[in-house]
């Protein structure tokens, strides 16, 4: 899968990603990450891409032709490389990252790994001229409800969300599913060696061998730490009766702050 | 204010944070950000901190012991900090970034802005011994509800969205306020120079320099938008009965997929 990323910070998206899992990837071919400078798009003498809004307001915009021209070029490198490995032409998925976008989650990221290509857009100072948004952009995701200074973390966020779903970048193709939102449940706590450790005990049941026990324990641990911890995911769970029980009692006694 | 990431990629968290605003800032001596190797307590000769999970399972653990050695001399490092600026001794704030924690908002950012320091811990592989987190961790924090391959990208998250809240790190100090999410709902769209570009227009009452008619247009364009990409958000807004029709009307029309 080929990732490129529009931005005026193309340094701090390929130096955020070239290590750990996807800089592997990348290292074994399974995938590849361009940034591509916007400001290099820039049409005036004073290589500048931003202005003033329109109607006032503070900060500066984006302005609609460098954005373009940086997407024109980027649509060329993958006509070209399309063209190379014989795959036919089809539209492109261009992601913009805003906080006015639909909000990001697993789903989308299983969609998104389907392509041979993603483009992300990542804005920067108060946002981009909506006319070129228009133009270019299929879809607009947000990380969540929190205000950032950029896209590029978002951007990065995403190229890590989807590169771990290409087949063969994970070690083990277990383990995305062994994972956290299985069945909207949040994942159980874990232990590793020593079996003590500051006077604490690795749980006896996971010490027993006993496989279908040890499962139990785990679901259990799910159900009550998911309604602890976001018991909105808890309608989208399918849980037993005594499962139901077990967490209205922890809600009911969970008298934690807002958020 | 200072923050201390514990991580087994140093290089990518500070490499990230380096540009754009919060590396001005950093340089402007308003904010510190130390990448800390957790890798630099491991206790064996291999060199390594990560071992199997008792009960079984896929994937590895981070072990309790070179996570809480690592704290230890973060906590050492703050200690010292704050003896030279004669600052008062109190409890350290500890966000561990899993998708097991509360989701990360606006409202959360400004908490944690409060704070003089903030440690941040980045898991990997499977997750980190559940004893070393219960004994040091106070804020259990999620970026968003997909997997990620480490807790390094939602720390840089963190930093970047609690950054802009320390006062002088904005150019503007009206920026931070006249942002997305003001009263619930999303931001209009933006325009800047060419007036007419790929031959569409600037709308005309941005360019009429009526400041009402303005502020009345972008309100309406915020419904519109809230309405369409974040339906959910609108439950907070407060919106006058005129604006109230109108989301109605865009929800009923929008018969968009899932997510």
């Amino acid at each position: 899968m080929d990732f490129y990323i529009m931005t005026l910070f193309p340094d701090m998206v390929t130096d955020g990603l070239n290590t750990s899992i996807t800089g592997r990837a990348a290292g074994k071919g399974l995938l590849s990450i361009e940034a591509v400078n916007i400001r290099d798009y820039a049409f005036n003498k004073h290589n500048s891409v931003d202005d003033y809004p329109y109607g006032g307001g503070a900060g500066m915009l984006m302005q609609a032709e460098p954005v373009y021209q940086c997407f024109q070029a980027v649509k060329e490198k993958i006509r070209i490389n399309r063209q190379k490995k014989a795959q036919e032409d089809k539209p492109l998925r261009v992601v913009y990252l805003s906080p006015q976008g639909k909000t990001f989650c697993q789903p989308m990221a299983e969609e998104f790994a389907k392509e041979e290509e993603l483009v992300l857009l990542c804005g920067h100072y108060e946002g981009i001229d909506e006319r070129v948004l228009e133009e270019i952009v299929t879809d607009y995701v947000s990380v969540g409800d929190y205000v950032l200074t950029g896209g590029e973390l978002p951007a990065m966020i995403i190229v890590d969300a989807v590169s771990r779903l290409v087949p063969g970048v994970l070690h083990n193709d277990v383990s995305a599913e062994f994972e956290s939102f299985k069945d909207s449940l949040l994942e159980y706590p874990q232990y590793s060696r020593p079996e003590v450790w500051h006077e604490k005990r690795v749980p006896e049941v996971l010490l027993s061998g006993h496989h279908a026990n040890v499962e139990k324990w785990r679901r259990e641990q799910s159900v009550i730490r998911t309604a602890k911890n976001r018991p909105d995911l808890l309608e989208q769970a399918v849980l037993s009766e005594a499962e139901k029980e077990l967490a209205g009692q922890i809600m009911k006694d969970d008298k934690e702050r807002g958020w």
